[in-house]
């Protein structure tokens, strides 16, 4: 391979220079390099500055493993929203444990961690292959999910009196941190017993995860719904079709369905303060376009603008542990067709809360296979004896995580190329403050 | 984050070990360690050993650039067979050069190099916003294709008549070739062009390449047709469904099909040859499945069992260069209905040819943002005066790569877990010789 | 053909009888017979009993016709809610004008009546096979639509100085007593001008017209989001799906969509009236099954339950003349979680609000080529001179019908066996009152 | 309703007349009438002239019926090719037995008539709502089919042995004369057990029966084939997409896919012979096309052109007694590389078989809808005591039709409207000879 040229040197047509055109840019430096080798072998690096790790833990059947497996009871929980794949992942473990290692004993958490808490009465089931071979083609989970904190005690004692020594828990932050408590308890009693995380967030802002599972899926069917945003504002005189997406903390989603269907004109994401009003405010810039475009997309992601409702914002927590999120989706609605009343402009707002028709959906072709992945890395890590940890894709690696490393946000940012890229597919000013 | 755990480490339960069960395993030592960082700005690395780079150049926006916009009459033309997504990326080529570099010529050759060679006839065409804003619901080209060698002198004739300075090629490998070629005859004629490739291949089998685009499309698609199969097969007495994919020297499509859609019972690729005949052979263990299971789903990519083609290989090569293939799907259809006939078993055997099929659909909403920043680096590269190379994600990061380091095909490892988790999704022996 | 069996006997394997087990069902009498021919020649039957006509014009091309083609100016306008299939009757009408009749003036009126207004400033387009030829394939409206009464007379004069003389106007109810109030405008001027209507309503609530067009893609649509609805209702203790779904006057669409996926338990449709409270009520069915089965999906017609709003219910008209309706769909959401949290019962319940989304897809395959024959038809009509009126499909057959025929609501029956269909699909109790 | 126009009137602005400048049109006289009621209530109607019956027994639920449901075993078996809609039928049947009429015995026949022969081994299973309540979602047949005739006698003998006296046949035309000697066999042992058909194929080519069911599933399949094979034909020089679907007698399924998408240039189906050779010959005309318009689409049913196979055509038959077709696809595409071979023409030709990937999906919701309803009308007609016919659609009505009435083919008119708007939409010349 190439041996004529053993450092992929890059040819180029001349020196000379002139200055880039391009405004709101992260430029690259052109000698930056991306290294060939990722892995290493090189086991002591330790950390390296600012706390930042140099390497982690690569995932992978291991060799030698802990757990003999006629000695495991193995289980699965799912926790908090519904995501496309959780079926995926319920599947993959199952089979993985059931054919791969020989772990015949797997029991199904049905809603939550509220399976767990013996007075709920739900009923456990056996997950088999029979059981499971299907359920990929299924929106979901077979096992259900709740949301809200139980009493990590009691879920212990629940583990032990089943004998349960290797629980899996797909969810998200509030499961991680529960999966987190639940593994400090175990330590604590001196039990013997493995609890690995499987992150979910349809959101895709896990610290450190390439990406999560579901959200390529969610982002195909949110597209879906753009389309019809758009033949909704371009069918009426002054249409606007306003779209409320998922996305709490960070704009992941409508940031990748604006890029993937470039009829969106605004996006609006919780990594970016805006203002309403003034003259350089959303409802100006909105109303310049509408007189000058007559129809306009707008995406706003749940957690966006929440700064518009002060101090009642202390509302409380939602079962999960979640603060409450005002209704941005709506308010913009009412602001919006406020604006333009008050300035006798006729406007034909349709508006779209598609969350639950995307998160429901079965998991497409890409995020089905990354799914399966996932389920066997846990289940690798977990017979190998690993706990208190999650899988995750980095940089292209699968890799294991200490809980708490991903229970961070990552968000989109405000100067970085992703968001330059939004700003560039649909035409809305750097800056509505 | 972290700051307690600077390092990452994972916990353990214990220190036992007792031999994994798993058989047909490449395992991952407990050591291995994925490195955190992955650029470098480390700019003197060098060749590493055995010709393997340390690094490759990043790719991104230069702040200063080659071309004067105002100069840059720039052209993009596409080659070989369709793919899903080239339209999104002549798109993305189109809207990145008129908006954010303000160069206004672009034009689309048509036909691919024929679009080129005057005596064709074909017109070229004017690439604009306006053109190009709604294509990417579109399958196929706009520009459309063509295979076959054209005479690079006579390109480069058309170049400089038409002032061209800044070439896109998109295609597989011929056309690769082909673009070195026309770097090399710029250079020769000391022209000031650039020349850059979008490397192109609905197999997934480009070197150094994480992904092509249109692979994910194509495996969703693909989904279908398996279950389409799965029902046929299942439909009818000793029914055997029996799909030819394509493949033509890596079998990239038909193990993440497989992966994806767990009805597949045999996967078979070229890089893993198998007898037909003999107690061990493809179409014992066949026989033995349909006996026992009275169903099968068999997935042949295309250049799957050549060898069993002997010397009548050598017939020459289609337009592009390709070496023609022998057809292994109607070939299996008649070997496999032959050794079922001669064993008085009536089979109902169903043939599945999708390929056209799939390979025409519009691109996937991932595949669709994928293929908008492919074109955007493009356009960033050619830009800054780069040529004779191409644009490519890398352990997921885009990098810029000489011409030829592509050309070279990346296989599905036999050893490696990819592999092997496909024989454990179908059940298949690991070996049929 | 049967020449033994000349009335087509049916057999049967004896005489007894028994009572049928069926309740709530329209029986039919053994000896009912549908006719075999359903044309006739005898074309002076008048009217039957009651006001009910004997027959209907058949629609289709004639054999002489009022226009000279080269004399017409046509025009297209399509008013009220967007539905899919509009853009197919656009290209049909378009197609069938200029290549069939040689009709090549075909103006695109835009934003509905609004476009024949000059103060609103609307661009009329002119409309060709180019232009139309892939407009199939998107949904809503190419030449947008509005809502609102016009004034006839300007209408009129519009078309005047334009000289159009063949007018087809595509909309819904208001649109198709506007329809009539132009003809009648026409007539009285003495201009020789014809006016067809092609009636437009998602609902497939019209008069004596078998089914109007988009109904079948809308079904298909809501079809997915009732399959989400289940995943979310199954998917979380307690789990609600609530489904506000189209239908003002009628509950086609909600009673289809039960049919075509039969995870609906409740129904709930403006044609019959039910009680919330009250021990037959439906908060009262709804606890007793959330108590047994634990999850429940709802699909209610906007136009359901509006007398729970009273007096109030006379608050006014929406643009098009439609009365506003109340949500029914936030006033159950609000009352269902009240009478849990009274009853200390935790609920899930999401809600899902679609209508903008179902309507603004493309056509299905089937409702394409319905309204590719419907602009066929329309075509022949006014080139053959006639006026006033709309076509349809009645039994099976095209016909042409009076504009006024079909103002009048085609309802579900509540003694029919459409709805005796849904109560066995869903297991509802026949009257909730 | 329309108390001023009892008849119906329709108004017409004048009564000049020109010829119409349609040509290849069968014209509707201006006074033909539709009949606005088609049922009948005048028992006695008889035989019509010519053999043709004046009216057809209706379907629906009997007030008395023959059958104690408690009496009753009822079996359920599927025969033929896989279509969709199979297993929405089978759910129907199942569930209206068993929820509506208290039948709780009803078998599920595997592989077709088969199952009913013990030298096959197969195992009868039963069916209840549990077991098909999810069904409708899978495309294919739970109880698999087979084809081939098998020995009646055997097959009633198995129908006596198990005390099935209610059993519902799901086929096509071989299945159904099956049906016919059963009935037959039954009768002159005087037993008393029904038989009754649903008639199944995908061609929707039965005579009398307005469409059957997975016709309108298909055509959604078969239109996205078109579509790919549009981006095929276009995406390379001198494209030609060339499509073989089902149609073994009858252009059904070519035609309403025509259609539905408008980008087929050339529909060749068995009623319409045609000339490949000569001046006026397919592939001259095909020459001229692609000399002009340098690509096209071609879609050939199954059947068609098998004349050119002469005397070979006497080749005998298939298990099911269908007549072994030559394969027109893989003919045609051979003579056409030919012809342009000839002629020093470089064709893209690019073939599809898609029949297979289009007969195995599940019903769309409208064919579900329809399913639903023919098997509630054929327990119906079943526990009534009818036996020997089939349900069917006739004028958008559901009736009782003897067995032998439906196996005459429905052929595509030469001369009717149907297909005139092939010709209008793909543009070929009405005859090829």
């Amino acid at each position: 391979m190439n041996e004529a040229n053993p450092d992929f040197t890059i040819r180029e047509i001349g020196k000379r220079r002139v200055p880039s055109p391009l405004s709101q840019t992260v430029f690259c430096d052109d000698r930056r390099r991306v290294l060939f080798r990722h892995f290493t072998d090189d086991y002591d690096l330790g950390a390296g500055p600012e706390g930042i790790p140099t390497s982690l833990e690569a995932a992978g059947p291991r060799e030698t493993i802990f757990f003999d497996p006629p000695n495991v009871t193995a289980a699965v929980v799912t926790c908090g929203g519904l995501c496309p794949g959780i079926n995926d992942v319920i599947r993959s473990v199952v089979m993985q444990l059931y054919y791969r290692y020989g772990v015949t004993r797997i029991e199904g958490i049905p809603f939550g961690f509220q399976g767990l808490i013996p007075r709920y009465g739900h009923e456990i089931v056996q997950l088999t292959p029979e059981v499971v071979k299907d359920i990929h083609s299924l929106g979901g989970s077979i096992l259900a999910s709740s949301r809200g904190n139980q009493d990590i005690g009691e879920i212990v004692d629940t583990l032990s009196a089943r004998g349960i020594n290797l629980l899996f828990c797909i969810g998200g932050d509030g499961t991680m941190r529960a999966t987190e408590r639940i593994t400090g308890e175990i330590t604590r009693r001196k039990r013997t017993a493995s609890v690995i995380g499987i992150p979910k967030t349809i959101d895709n802002d896990l610290n450190l995860i390439d990406r999560t599972f579901g959200f390529e899926t969610a982002i195909s069917e949110a597209v879906k719904v753009v389309q019809c945003a758009h033949v909704e504002a371009t069918g009426a005189p002054m249409g606007v079709g306003l779209i409320k997406i998922m996305g709490r903390q960070s704009g992941h989603i409508a940031v990748s369905t604006a890029l993937a269907e470039n009829d969106v004109n605004f996006v609006l994401i919780p990594e970016i303060p805006f203002s309403l009003d003034g003259k350089d405010g959303f409802l100006a810039v909105l109303e310049h376009r509408m007189r000058t475009r007559r129809h306009a997309v707008i995406l706003v992601a749940e957690g966006a603008g929440q700064e518009f409702f002060g101090e009642k914002r202390h509302r409380g927590r939602d079962a999960s542990g979640n603060i409450r999120l005002f209704d941005i989706g709506l308010f913009l609605k009412e602001r919006i067709e406020r604006h333009f009343k008050e300035r006798n402009l006729d406007l034909n707002l349709k508006y779209f809360d598609p969350s639950y028709i995307i998160r429901s959906v079965p998991a497409s072709a890409n995020d089905s296979i990354y799914c399966e992945i996932l389920g066997q890395y846990a289940v690798h890590a977990g017979m190998a004896g690993k706990t208190g940890m999650v899988v995750g894709l980095f940089n292209n690696e699968f890799v294991h995580l200490p809980i708490d490393a991903v229970t961070v946000r990552k968000k989109v940012d405000p100067a970085g190329s992703l968001w330059m890229r939004v700003l560039e597919a649909t035409g809305q000013p750097a800056s509505m403050r």
